[in-house]
């Protein structure tokens, strides 16, 4: 039997704890822009097997020009499905934890979980593994909000932190006790 | 004349960017004690010659065996100055603007800014030149903020940053176009 898998979030965030405007906008993530630095973007990428996000951020990425999650498993939380989908995305209602067994019944290995509501559902469920936050150099002063749902208090464990020149501080924590 | 003097905030936050407890409680932050290191604190208080604190903190600070700030000047940001002090503090009701100038007149060259609400008023004024924040490792789920008024969009300038084995974050950053 496979176990549950590896979930992680990788997200940028305000100093005050935004991840994007109020009406999703993400220019202001501008100011760390800086020619072939992705932050560990394409490393965290290679690593995953699957993607779980919400219905806010699916309505982003599904308005691209092209998908950006060729060859990933992509799950989109939402209790209302588009007629059609975009790639080989699915479609989720139900109990996080549910989610995540059936991942791990497929073999997906490491899934990345995102968008604000998902990480703060996957974040009550117990079922986050780690946590890469990247402060952005910026009061936002309004926006959606990383956390801010009430939340249990939960212990967080620094496995490694970094900054850039461009005034990015990158954080990853581990969540539980499993220390992976 | 004197210039205003050089305004610095140094708090401690929870990764999803609270103060203190919804209580005020502070003991959450134990996680990060160790024998022998402070963070930086003592050299900061060094540095400062004056404090601003909101009511909250100054209740809390009152109440303590001994009055911690002997030897530094000491305004409180209240509408209902207590009775009498408890050491040589004083009580401002006005606009920070106001205070900042009469702190500068009489030679304070840099204050120490604390207390959620008077960071906010001072960050709103456009008095901050410097703003040290200290995560702590955990998701305290809620509290006091540090931000979350609406505040208008202000960019940061990395400073520097530094962790510890204990899981602690620090980033500075200032403000402002003169950055000092």
């Amino acid at each position: 039997m496979s176990g549950r898998p590896r979930c992680s979030v990788y997200i940028a965030a305000s100093v005050d704890g935004f991840i994007a405007r109020p009406d999703g906008g993400l220019d202001w993530l501008e100011v760390v822009q800086a020619e072939g630095e992705d932050y560990g973007y394409a490393a965290f990428m290679a690593s995953v097997d699957a993607l779980v996000m919400g219905r806010g951020t699916y309505d982003v990425v599904a308005g691209l020009e092209t998908w950006p999650y060729a060859g990933k498993r992509c799950v989109v939380l939402t209790h209302r499905p588009p007629e059609r989908p975009c790639a080989d995305e699915t479609f989720f209602t139900g109990p996080v934890a549910e989610l995540a067994a059936r991942l791990g019944a497929e073999g997906v290995g490491h899934v990345y979980v995102d968008g604000g509501d998902v990480i703060r559902q996957w974040l009550a469920a117990g079922l986050l593994d780690d946590l890469t936050i990247s402060w952005i150099p910026t009061v936002l002063g309004a926006g959606i909000p990383l956390f801010g749902a009430l939340l249990a208090e939960t212990p967080l464990r620094l496995v490694e932190s970094r900054s850039w020149p461009t005034g990015l501080v990158q954080a990853r924590y581990a969540l539980g006790a499993t220390g992976r």
